[in-house]
């Protein structure tokens, strides 16, 4: 239903309403009415990875306490303004499910094996919905803050057995023809640094791309043109590390990234289907990483922000906001002094990957004491600082998804713990039923609780197939 | 509003639709439009006490997995029967609350204190809910698994300075005159159980009340009289621990004492309020112990039915169903067994309580191995039975909420993380957001996002005060 016929018939039934007041609807909200059964133009889908219950609990608490305000999409929540479901997140392979299976239930609307991208069990292939979408006309596009061929962005764009196949899915992209694709992973297109020293930039700008390297080229791009945008080796810095390391500068938020691409987007008469991916609240969970974890998510958020705003005025546009799995259930330990304890991550500068990687071997104690308390503001002990520095000097070494350095995470996140009273209960993927929201047209189908696959089926519906 | 008027509007408003379609409505639910706004006679309010968002899961997860069939939780999501939301559980003194705070919050409707009850800062008495009610003429009552004086029942009934003071809550119990109380706690009625000898049960006889000491007594209870049931001294044994030792089969399950409480009571013409609480979920999250927890959140959901079954056929009943708080956010850890190795808790035979209490310092490593295996299916290893045995022989000990014997709760769960890959991020609880649903008149109140404290507005507007 588009804006005008809806405003008619709002007014038609608040007459009705009027003339025979129901109270049964009295507490119906915006949401159940502006949500309108109907067919959505353009897809906003919003993926915090690996974002457990309490992750997203610790952020709004984090924003409430410190910076003074509610988190957004909790503030859709207090407004009414989207409904919300529980989501079931397993693969075909496993009741825990890796981003390359969650994102393929998402995108090809299968359940497949944990590591692969929409390809059965029997090897055939199901259609992405980007990918399929694409052909039939409307823009497709893919933000995110690791690299724009990992798992989530690729399970709604390509078919591959394996979701390790970067450098060939760099590849498929360019062939398929997506219009924004935006994040990190130069190693997969830079000749200098592929295996097959093959340029994939210039397969991209033969096919009319313009390439972005980082912020301050955002600003002279064209409307017209197919964009991709490679801001980094490897994924993007920790938002937290971005804000206090000047040398990130120009690397953009997941905001602006998302801005971008629906301006790049938005005009077009047949829609747009844009995916927005946090997925370093991912590795900073695979981390134990809580500086980390807090600030991507609040990036994330203020993408959330960025995609509301567009949709509110559009009226055309579905949201769906959510996580592919749990990651790590993390949370805030009961203690005396639990919300001063959880308050002084504040006063973190960087993520804890940044300080472990700036720890070295030939550190003294005392340098490596001064050196957290720059960046923590707390002491630490001369046995954690010699339990730290034994990870150095090659005593000992922590294995784990993403720790390529093989840095003590999870030894210095034991360590905070007793400063910042937050737990984890793992360093990896959990079961949990996760956190579902949607808002606009097409968002009235969703029940209460739902399988990942479901929400192929709730967007495919809403985009009229 | 009466249900003969609101069939009369419901017909009224589909002529209304039928003479100008309004897609608008199409997708409104049944939910939506049973749940009239209005006045509730009866309350049953529901907590699974400490229940994290991945017990939830797990339970439904173990359910469907090992039992075939979804719990009646998930089914009331799945046939879109209730409202739900997520709840913020912070105290006055902390973002991570204790039982007896978040009881509050709901029975006295202000946030206090951990470890208080409906007493306010300056010490003012907030006068509970169930107690409010009972002195206008409803019945009223509490049934749980732990004793009937602990915090999650006291707070919907008493002011206490602290929820410890359980010899004097039940006596608070029988002076203000509750209809039906249940649970363990002998020891605080007791006279050769109570430090100050006195006989609370005949406190009870006085007042008239009937008194039931297992199972078999609910047989030959009569109905217009109050009801007093302990069960047990300290709390009732654990669910998968009653159905594998005999010598508990005489004590009633959460869902037996709920029909019984709701029994009691439904007859009485001005309406019910009834807490059920599935307390030992709680209890089973600070030991760690997870064959306790799955089917203590198995028991809570036979409840649930209970519940429903009478609030669906009574049609003036709200349904209140959640947790006080998160506690030890468990969740079953990505591993390439996973499945396979979550559904072996179906091997369990007993809570990890009742196995620890079952290995004495005199066994040898053959013996605790065998009973291990006996207990649990698996094989320790010779280093895993030695450091079980050495908390035995008082070489290590283990503290803990409700560890009274100080068992090796931890060490266990860690044992058998290799083999069910369950992992916990604490023994205590957390300040994750956490689920609610409701069913029938007054639920239309909910908002997506409520504060504990909003729960208690709720119900007084449901009862019309
Ligand atoms: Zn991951
Ligand atoms: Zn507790």
């Amino acid at each position: 239903m588009n804006r005008r016929k809806f405003l008619k018939r709002s007014a038609l039934l608040s007459g009705l309403l009027a003339l025979n007041p129901i109270d049964t609807f009295a507490n119906t909200d915006a949401k159940s009415i502006s949500g309108t059964k109907g067919k959505a133009k353009n897809i906003i889908f919003m993926i915090s990875d690996g974002m457990s219950s309490g992750t997203l609990a610790m952020a709004n608490l984090y924003s409430k306490n410190v910076l003074g305000r509610s988190t957004n999409w909790m503030n859709l929540y207090t407004e009414n303004k989207v409904s919300r479901a529980l989501m079931d997140t397993a693969s075909a392979s496993s009741i825990v499910t890796d981003s390359s299976a969650a994102s393929s239930a998402f995108g090809g609307g299968i359940r497949v094996k944990n590591g692969t991208l929409n390809i059965g069990a029997n090897g055939e292939k199901h259609l992405p919905i980007w990918q399929e979408w694409k052909k039939k006309g409307k823009k497709t596009g893919c933000v995110t803050s690791v690299t724009i061929t990992h798992a989530t962005p690729a399970g709604f764009c390509i078919n591959s057995s394996s979701r390790n196949a970067e450098p060939e899915i760099a590849e498929m992209y360019a062939e398929i023809g997506f219009d924004v694709m935006m994040g990190g992973g130069d190693e997969f297109f830079n000749p200098l640094k592929r295996e097959d020293k093959k340029d994939v930039y210039e397969t991209y700008r033969q096919k009319n791309y313009q390439i972005a390297k980082n912020k301050s080229d955002l600003q002279n791009i064209k409307k017209n043109k197919p964009l991709l945008g490679i801001f980094n080796t490897g994924a993007l810095p920790y938002s937290i590390d971005k804000v206090n390391d000047k040398s990130f500068q120009n690397t953009p938020t997941l905001a602006e990234m998302s801005k971008t691409a629906i301006d790049q987007m938005k005009d077009h008469d047949k829609g747009f289907l844009l995916q927005i991916e946090g997925g370093k609240v991912d590795w900073a969970a695979h981390a134990n990483d809580i500086p980390a974890l807090i600030h991507d998510q609040l990036a994330f958020d203020e993408a959330v922000k960025v995609a509301m705003d567009f949709a509110e005025k559009d009226g055309n546009t579905l949201v769906i906001i959510t996580t592919d799995h749990g990651n790590a259930n993390p949370g805030i330990i009961y203690d005396a002094d639990a919300t001063k304890k959880f308050e002084s991550i504040s006063n973190y500068k960087f993520s804890n990957e940044y300080l472990l990687n700036s720890l070295h071997s030939d550190f003294n104690l005392q340098q490596i004491k001064d050196l957290v308390f720059e960046m923590n503001q707390f002491s630490l002990t001369d046995k954690e600082a010699l339990e730290l520095l034994s990870f150095y000097n090659g005593l000992e070494k922590e294995d784990g998804l993403y720790n390529y350095k093989k840095l003590p995470y999870k030894l210095f996140s034991e360590i905070q713990k007793k400063h910042n009273s937050v737990g984890w209960m793992s360093m990896d993927h959990s079961s949990d039923y996760v956190e579902l929201a949607m808002y606009g047209p097409g968002s009235e189908q969703l029940k209460p609780f739902v399988k990942n696959t479901d929400v192929h089926q709730i967007m495919q519906n809403a985009l009229g197939k």
